[in-house]
């Protein structure tokens, strides 16, 4: 899984600085998360090609989260994109995309599916035979989920050596990779975990922003391999996150620790801090595995 | 008149071209014109004032001239901004904007006034003691207007040496700048012309993105100082303007040419040219006084 940060600050789009924009790509996939003003030019900045992306994931509707998705399908109307683009996102965006289509004469010639999403506990909203995607539900302004990204277990190894000892006939590979015990060439059965290897360890990732601290969101995210927790301030502006339900690097990394990740990806900065250290410092001096987003940065776990 | 590109190419934002904006510097005003997406970084990059903008005039609803529009206001709302904001536009912005402000639940605080356009001709669209300014309405495939920015006549100036010969009272000077002839320290009426120098001749501006070729705006246009107009792109691919209802370079310096302008500007290229003096070249065949827009490029008139 290689996780590239398009843009991790809050508010608004500034000269070096860019809105929430993520692009995870995991197993055959290359999914946009977030499309904040300018999404379109930091894909090209960071080389994502445009025709990879067949689901985008917003997790709420102000502007630095979705600001960018009108220009980025009118992009892709002028690419002469063909194939499908889906969107998860809360009801109201096919609304405003619809009507800014309308309105300009634009619409596209490929097809473009909205899920919309308004459900108040996780749900399953995509799923192919690799990879698992989730709704997490956050505790923000306005309706806000974040999505917990899921490889599926992969099939198990052969173990040559012991297939070939057992005399395995090569029509019996399939299902040994599918975990069933399978006869050997004299009929006996042969018990798969012996000629057999565990499959790697699937992976996951949860994107959380924008959130208040949200112990409720634990059971959902405990133990991914990496968690992008937003930390819009730091504990001495907590007064700050309050009102805002926004999160400080302190929460985030208490989450974090409660939740067992592996390591933790802190974003979403206030354009207020001209140094960031100490958003990781004072994660770190809680949940130690803690890394700082950066426009143009990646992450691979 | 000082006029500032922000972005000059059409169709989409890439790493170092930008969609169509531009600020304009006229008398006491900061006057926008078109915002596509990424016009607030932009208006950083130029070290604009944010609050100096108060009035913004959008030509028409494709996504290349107005979708920064909505993050701008966002901003415009982060900075606390008070003043009241104008906005001259088609007629169905006002719904998307408002639409995507009810989504995500963030209101201004500052008034936020929508001057719908759907005139056909040209119109008075705004005025004070020192500018006007009028829709030119465009030929493109959705509604779509041009904007002529005219300072009005200023008032005389005394021609101080004449007006002191003439012993004429300091409380007579306000008259006698606005035209009128008064009485000298004997009583007798002092002509005006002769006290009086005439004022500066009032300059112009007309912004003509997009159009396909269209006489009938010479008449709007005639004789202003500066024109702005777009040539997507050059005469071998007039096939390509014609059914876009956009202008060639040729096209475009051929109206500057019949409307006697003081100096045309192109802009509006299409992003497939990687060389764009054969734009140049080929206006200046038919008029010499042309000059390629480019975003950050300032011209004073």
């Amino acid at each position: 899984m290689k996780l590239t940060i398009l843009g991790c600050y809050s508010a608004t789009p500034q000269i070096h600085t860019n809105p929430t924009a993520q692009v995870l790509a995991i197993k055959n996939h290359t999914f946009l998360i977030d499309c904040g003003e300018g999404t379109q030019v930091e894909l090209r900045r960071n080389k994502v090609k445009f025709g990879r992306i067949k689901h985008i994931f917003i997790s709420h509707l102000h502007g630095d989260h979705c600001f960018g998705l009108a220009g980025l399908i009118s992009t892709f109307r002028l690419l002469t994109r063909e194939a499908d683009l889906h969107i998860y996102a809360p009801k109201g965006l096919k609304e405003v995309i619809t009507l800014q289509m309308k309105l300009s004469n634009s619409w596209t010639n490929f097809k473009l599916i909205f899920h919309e999403l308004s459900a108040t506990s996780s749900e399953l909203i995509f799923e192919d035979d690799k990879v698992e995607v989730y709704t997490i539900p956050l505790d923000h302004r306005i309706y806000t989920n974040g999505f917990l990204f899921k490889e599926k277990l992969g099939e198990r190894k052969l173990d040559m050596n012991a297939v070939l000892n057992a005399n395995i006939d090569v029509a019996y590979y399939r299902k040994l990779k599918q975990g069933s015990d399978v006869p050997d060439n004299s009929g006996n059965m042969v018990d798969n975990a012996s000629v057999t290897l565990d499959p790697k360890p699937p992976k996951s990732y949860a994107f959380c922003s924008d959130t208040a601290y949200n112990e409720s969101i634990l059971p959902i995210i405990n133990g991914v391999d990496a968690l992008y927790h937003e930390s819009t301030f730091i504990e001495k502006n907590e007064s700050l996150a309050l009102p805002t339900k926004h999160s400080t690097a302190k929460q985030a990394a208490t989450i974090a620790k409660k939740a067992n990740v592996g390591q933790l990806i802190l974003g979403h900065y206030s354009t207020r801090y001209d140094d960031l250290s100490v958003f990781k410092t004072e994660a770190a001096s809680i949940f130690p595995n803690v890394e700082l987003a950066k426009d143009g940065k990646t992450f691979e776990f």
